[in-house]
């Protein structure tokens, strides 16, 4: 039998919103549970052109598919008229190991999950009454992340807070029209809003915590690798609820493990994310709380295999 | 752009026992001498199917691709009328990330990858006058690897020992007929022969080192995983030359790891593979000589390329 190849077009009209969030949420919730397989990562770099390559494998403990995910980020690439990232995800079958299909997706699912479990996390998180958000970062996860957290709560203002004043004033706009008001902002005035969410690669904390006010909620997306750092210790130490989409992996990678290093978070501060995803959380008005997400492969799986069981019903 | 798709007939048909013998001795030499990048390769289990998939990267520094390969081994599909081990290969550009091609090759590849490692490190380390070759188990690879040694020297014998002796019986009839003289035997007297390669899942030694003569080479094949093993500790305190493919996947999951936590060797007693390819070694008549070979990931890479560069020239 030949190999199914779906394209990402195909894979965007399956790939619904109400799909992604559902199948997320779901996944998140087993993940915490313990019902997910998720073996460490393969990464593989090349310097000389600024890339790399992960490869994600992950399976909800019992379902029929398990499914790896290629990723790769070469960072060279827009000089050369092409996207930073690419990718795919291989479902194939737990029951027999084959190959039951590839998802030539160039990395919508990951963007899609990552979207929708930053939003998930957020909106469970922050308190209710929370309506200003900021996003630091001015690249697809700082757009989607806004947009898609406007699907889950009202937000009144977005704060963009960039390094290049260009790239943020084009993502206000291109959140305006959207139909979100949308503004730039410095650093602190980005970390005074009532919600946080930073997406960019940074190697130092890109805000500083004691602008982050009583009662904010903040999550940390783009730091996924050790060297990578968004979010600053001091954070944690002023959080009275932190949460990790994956507890070793956040320890190893995440903002979490610089925290626990640097002194400013016990090892076991954390609770997994998944969790509070199954209930309305307690949370006191004044409490910073702060979540850690640094992407769990079980997700890709879930995501991938909802989406093939749209494509191959 | 489509995402190219080739399936196992039409790789077939482009990877010759030359292009493959060429491409793995050059990528074996380019491994050795530190010229390849092979991240730690990403394992998961499937206990209740005993089923397991494995993901191996690799890159030849400079080399204009890398590939991701997923290989699975589900032992309970005969059963369903499957064949146990699936497969692909994902060809991606070292310089852009982008995947270039799939090679569907339900891991004919690796097979002859596998057979072609076996078949020129045999041939390099064995005595010029050895003559009689001995296999351990019946599977697909006992019979490339005789076939393949065939190709490089004159094989006189093929014993083979499985635990199934209709299996035995029956490679031996395949052998017989593409022109080997073939013929069952005992675990003692197989370990007599000249030339040794076990290519058994084994978890306990297959052989006995006392039974293996002087002057013989055995090969290791089938031990890739840390609870394997097929050589006993004592046969590489009798070894004169000890040959790893990759010292540290030998030292973590190969029989040579096995023999060195036995204390028979020491960590630093191995040579790699790929320098005794580059010209002929200098071997007593009476030595014995052992290769441990666990796979390497460069070798998948650098044979896809290899065979893509004839399917898209």
């Amino acid at each position: 039998m030949t190999l199914p190849v779906f394209d990402a077009a195909v894979i965007k009209e399956e790939a619904t919103p109400q799909l992604v969030f559902d199948t997320v949420r779901d996944a998140l919730i087993a993940h915490a549970e313990g019902r997910t397989s998720v073996p460490p990562p393969l990464h593989m770099d090349f310097p000389e052109v600024d890339g790399d390559c992960h490869v994600k494998a992950g399976w909800l403990t019992g379902a029929t598919d398990f499914t790896v995910k290629i990723a790769t980020g070469f960072y060279g690439n827009p000089g050369l008229g092409l996207p930073a990232n690419h990718g795919l995800v291989c479902v194939v079958s737990a029951r027999t190991g084959q190959v039951r299909a590839i998802l030539h997706d160039r990395g919508l699912l990951t963007a899609w999950r990552t979207a929708a479990v930053g939003a998930l996390i957020t909106h469970a998180m922050a308190r209710p009454g929370a309506v200003t958000l900021a996003v630091f970062g001015t690249g697809e996860q700082a757009r989607l992340q806004a947009l898609w957290l406007a699907r889950l709560r009202p937000v009144n203002m977005v704060l963009v807070h960039g390094r290049n004043s260009h790239k943020a004033q084009s993502l206000c706009d291109e959140l305006t029209a959207r139909g979100l008001h949308a503004q730039p902002a410095s650093a602190q005035q980005a970390a005074a809003a009532d919600m946080i969410i930073t997406t960019t690669p940074a190697t130092v904390p890109v805000l500083d915590a004691v602008h982050v006010r009583e009662g904010a909620h903040v999550t940390g997306i783009g730091t996924d690798m050790p060297h990578k750092n968004e979010l600053p210790p001091a954070l944690f130490q002023r959080a009275q609820l932190i949460a990790t989409d994956d507890h070793a992996q956040c320890l190893d990678h995440g903002d979490f493990g610089h925290a626990v290093r640097a002194g400013t978070a016990a090892e076991d501060d954390d609770i997994a994310a998944g969790l509070l995803l199954k209930a309305p959380i307690e949370r006191q008005d004044k409490a910073i709380t702060v979540a850690d997400l640094t992407g769990v492969g079980a997700l890709d799986a879930a995501l991938a295999s909802a989406v093939l069981g749209q494509l191959l019903p």
